[in-house]
């Protein structure tokens, strides 16, 4: 039945009349049979973005109460139109946790029927058929248990969840994976590199301290903007300094990395989310450094007309969010590393 | 009488309460005493940013016809009140053409007296003080002839311009040098490099390929959105390959790269100014390989998030302007390939 070939990004499964890439059709095929190169993944719960399920949030709440029913129909009218869970407003997706269900002959993705994962790719993205109507759901959280499946392609990721670790652990680490792996084959390039690493207390902040310190840096600075931050960076001893600045300041932020590492960073890690630190991030870069920007507040103009104005030779690099093998790398560093550990399971009691 | 130490970005001619880069400053202080890191020019031209021009010419235009008096004394106005020539609604600025007054004995900038010089910062963050009136401008071109002085930091660019090439022709190159330097260093790591050029008839766009084959690349693509663009550029014989794509469908993108090279780009350079070109260079480009983006109209998020929907393990530049010898570089090849200097004496004529 299945007549087009397969391609690796999941175009055959585009129904839309133009050629579009996945994320960005109106609608999918979600057919259960699979391509040669696919995988088939019986959902057990699915993690809406933030910023989508707001959005939905909002729109449905009249009087300060939200009408949760409301959220879930409109959940499942999506699902069932569009052939995935993308949020037509926010175009936003989320990811999923659920069981290998059947296994293409030429999927390269190395997964097992059976396996628990966690896909890293966008629900965006994603085939994905909800066959219980959501009935578990109250419409009221971003944590959607659910029953019916998905559909990875040939390039799609999913990492396994570990045994020896919570699940909301393991997501949570998964979520942001991409930075300390990133991080560590920057930081490697680099003989004894002084990284400084610029919103140090955050999640992808502190996996990419820890990520800097393994591949063998020789300084690791963590910036924070305020004291409660600055104590919990420090208890957790993943840095040799902790430092307070305000990241939109850009000769304070210069001046506290020089001052605590003793010299201009060969690597900064942008891992704050606000707007406005490019600047501030070039400045505290050595020439022949690199700056990493994951934070999604990063202006590319002000960073490209930044590094010119400053006359500043570093290299600056998007921070791409897939690196192979990025999450078994993030949960072996959090394994490592108890202090790593302690500040993931404080924010998850949060 | 100049009691603070100076700062290699300026910040020691910043005047406002507050400590910013010069780029962000309100007030600039332009006195004509050098400290010891910095240059003065002598100005004989201006080249106001498009952008800010057009702003003017568009504010101060009734009826059709545009108040050349009233735009020149904006300009003065501007440049007195910030000591500086930044346009307050566009913010940008622009570049000068002069020769060197003064040199400081601790100026980095290799600099001597009498040299004409065009400066690669931007005019926002430029000490200016006009002396003529601006009398021999009419107010009706981004090209403003002008009599005053400016004053480099110890950071900041200026470029000699050499005397075997005309004015123009240099400073239509020294615009965009920032291309080739960063091509050329990018395609050098890598050993036989494919590479494909987006935009490749344009200014950045052509350089960057004179650039990519002067670096040892062993197939050179040039991606092109017409056919008068293709004829232009096969004439210049800078590509192996000319093709023709819409940059913003990204399998047509992929599908040209590929089919003209044979496989994908190890180095793809984005030179094309319109926004949603982020998918196709990523699916363009081979796994390990990387994506510059010298397109002010990069979006940010959408090549990271784009990177990580495809699973795609590429390095993503932000195009830095400044390279050390970018400039010098940039007429070298100028001088080296015929084709690219028609190409730009073409336009100059145009």
């Amino acid at each position: 039945m299945t007549q087009v070939a397969s391609d690796p990004t999941g175009l055959h499964r585009v129904l839309d009349e133009q050629v579009v890439l996945p994320q960005a059709a109106q609608r999918l095929d979600t057919r259960s049979d699979l391509w040669p190169d696919e995988v088939r993944i019986r959902v057990e719960r699915l993690n809406l973005d933030a910023a989508s399920f707001r959005q939905l949030e909002r729109k449905h709440t009249a009087d300060g109460t939200c009408d949760g029913g409301a959220v879930r129909a409109e959940v499942l009218e999506i699902v069932a139109s569009r052939g995935k869970m993308q949020n037509p407003v926010t175009g936003s997706g989320g990811m999923l946790v659920g069981t290998v269900e059947e296994v293409g002959e030429a999927s390269p993705l190395g997964l097992r029927v059976g396996d628990r994962v966690a896909t890293l790719v966008s629900l965006s993205l994603t085939p994905l058929v909800i066959e219980d109507g959501l009935a578990r759901w109250d419409g009221l959280s971003e944590q959607v248990p659910c029953d019916g499946y998905a559909v990875l392609f040939g390039r799609s990721i999913a990492a396994v969840i570990p045994d020896d670790l919570a699940p909301e652990l393991s997501l949570a680490v998964m979520d942001v994976c991409g930075a300390p792996a990133l991080t560590s084959r920057v930081v490697g390039r680099y003989d004894g590199a002084t990284v400084a690493v610029i919103g140090a207390a955050g999640k992808s902040g502190s996996l990419s301290l820890a990520a800097a310190r393994d591949a063998g840096a020789h300084t690791v600075v963590g910036v924070v903007p305020q004291q409660a931050e600055a104590d919990l960076l420090t208890g957790a001893g993943l840095a040799d300094q902790v430092v307070i600045a305000d990241a939109r300041d850009p000769v304070a932020l210069r001046d506290a990395v020089t001052t605590a590492a003793g010299r201009a960073a060969d690597v900064t890690v942008v891992c704050v989310d606000v707007p406005g630190c490019e600047g501030g991030a070039i400045l505290a870069t050595a020439e022949g450094g690199t700056v990493i920007f994951f934070s999604m507040a990063t202006s590319f103009s002000a960073a490209a007309l930044g590094a010119e104005g400053l006359a500043a030779d570093v290299t600056m690099l998007v921070g791409n969010g897939y690196v192979p093998g990025h999450a078994a790398y993030a949960l072996e560093l959090l394994r490592g590393h108890e202090g790593l550990r302690s500040l993931f399971e404080g924010r998850a009691g949060r």
